[in-house]
């Protein structure tokens, strides 16, 4: 795998002569296969992969050829130490991050003096930043079959149902068209639940008016997608509409920003001063969005502070939203590729 | 909430005088609410909820008069130190197991000489291993519905589907029948798949004969149920049909053996011996089972090192298991409670 090999030639340059991975996500990035319980010992010496029975099997059979792989029931914490010493690796990284205190201690103590662990964090999370082609196309599939999704359910939707019946036709409709499952529980709220940015889908039915906030990511093949719609029931009040055309507008501003050396910050910034601009500062009571990839929430970062720079391949979300509590909350999201010379709407076949 | 106030006592004969809780299990099961983003400083002097802005709404309606609620835009490890420096807190507990080396290095940092971070492990999940009859009655209306779910799938199953398929009628079927959704990624393996003990379902279609082995656990109001049945299209055959008896021996062995006072070690052992005297000791490659409650897999786990003994209100799982590579898997799993003469097997309903 090229992701693998181009870790491995970082390490020098940074001062290390090994890396211990422990973030499942990254370890999909690295080795092609998902395993929520695995680490992986990285150098140019070599790279061992480390499971436990459970996934003895299907790891050997996957990585075959590519990396050894080590069953270490319950001792994985000195079994990699073990690794290290037989590898005489004397300076190894790990991710700060995505390994609990614990393990660290387990670790460290394991080593004793011979070698020392290094805290990093975003090594590989900068890598992922940048999306390659075959990365790209699993996106592009998830996002399809989210489109499929928000089309059936226009059709489905109903008075009488309730959001939890909604959020499971579209579990259902998802897995029927090939994705792994949803990348997040899926968001149905109606009318004041849609003031919660994070509802979870109740037994409440809806009723013949008002908005319903659906947002709905999928899963295909370790790839996420992440889109929300506001759907309308009945006769949509004046406020509800006013309100939707300043979100809109404030997606559109952050969206015609989006392109390579632009600071990242700066539209979340311009985005959210649209919308204070018209009185609802404090009602935008998040960041404008997130990268997606093999997690929901991943590198880049879309909020205000961020002063990095926005680079061709990037994938994230533009999700301005104005939340106004006791009454609704309308949040548009879609998700934009950062191109050479501007941004391709990835979701763009999902109608607002 | 009565499991705050046991904790706030076991601090000082612990020697700790603050509690800083950042396992979101640990949390809901504090204070009836589930919140993935937020931290909870426990003390005789006062507790304080940390979460962030996109669930401040909802934390602070569901935390009112029950807990004061900080909201921590990305400052959180900062803001927990600053309110131990305001509670005068010198001892400070923290969950190891539960606590990135990243988080736990800015707030030792933060918390600069004034006071110490004392790791500590499994205190709440001690707790947590007698369930509380609250508990109980939503673990039995989690299985009520798996039970449900189980009668409907032999019913709709049929050949031709696909294992997502039938993964996704589940995951539907349980949401309309109260569920927040599966409580794992559902397992549907046909054939030789179900020699893998975490497949994910696949594009393959159910022939007309095999094995389908389902293991399907829901998430009622936050507690989990984990169930395992093999189910057989067509004509079974002859070694299917033995191994099956096997194991379905090797689960009574256990089962029979459940009461309070034995040690947990000595009914994976049973089970296990079993297994091995009829010649598949190598082909049971995982643990007899494990509890389960607000997390899937919680404390007691059910393996042959486990000297601690049972104690009434625990709850596990008991699922021998025997796999055989390139041919078919079988696992029956059941939940059981440990009551004050046995045990109850709270899945009894569920035909196998």
């Amino acid at each position: 795998m090229n992701a693998l090999r181009d870790l491995v030639k970082r390490l020098k340059p940074s001062g290390l002569d090994g890396f211990i991975i422990s973030s499942s996500s990254n370890l999909s990035y690295l080795t092609g296969y998902f395993n929520p319980d695995a680490y992986l010992l990285v150098s140019p010496k070599g790279s061992i992969y480390f499971t436990d029975s459970r996934y003895a099997q299907s790891a050997k059979e996957t990585l075959k050829g590519f990396l050894p792989v080590r069953i270490a029931n319950g001792t994985v914490f000195s079994s990699i130490p073990r690794a290290c010493s037989e590898l005489g690796l004397k300076r190894i990284g790990f991710e700060e991050r995505h390994l609990p205190y614990a393990e660290y201690k387990i670790i460290r103590q394991s080593l004793k003096l011979k070698s020392i662990l290094v805290p990093t964090h975003g090594v590989i999370e900068g890598m992922r930043e940048i999306k390659s082609p075959e990365e790209l196309t699993k996106i592009k599939k998830a996002l399809k079959i989210t489109a499929l999704a928000f089309e059936f359910i226009k059709g489905f939707i109903h008075p009488g149902l309730s959001e939890a019946e909604v959020a499971a036709e579209l579990e259902r409709f998802i897995r029927y068209q090939g994705a792994r499952g949803s990348s997040f529980d899926i968001i149905v709220a109606y009318g004041p639940n849609s003031v919660y940015p994070h509802h979870n889908p109740t037994a409440k039915k809806l009723g013949s008016t008002g908005n319903v906030l659906v947002d709905l990511g999928v899963d295909y093949l370790g790839y996420k997608s992440d889109l929300t719609r506001v759907l309308f029931l009945g006769k949509i009040n004046i406020l509800a509409r006013r309100v939707y055309a300043l979100v809109a507008r404030a997606q559109e501003i952050a969206i015609k920003m989006v392109k390579p050396g632009v600071s990242i910050g700066s539209i979340d910034a311009a985005s959210r001063k649209y919308i204070t601009s018209k009185g609802y500062g404090n009602n935008f009571i998040h960041s404008l969005g997130h990268g997606v990839g093999l997690d929901i929430h991943e590198s880049p970062n879309i909020h205000s502070k961020n002063e990095d720079l926005l680079k061709e391949g990037m994938v994230f979300t533009v999700e301005p939203a104005i939340y106004l509590p006791g009454k609704f909350g309308i949040r548009i999201e879609d998700m934009v590729l950062v191109t050479k010379n501007g941004c391709e709407v990835l979701s763009g076949a999902v109608n607002k």
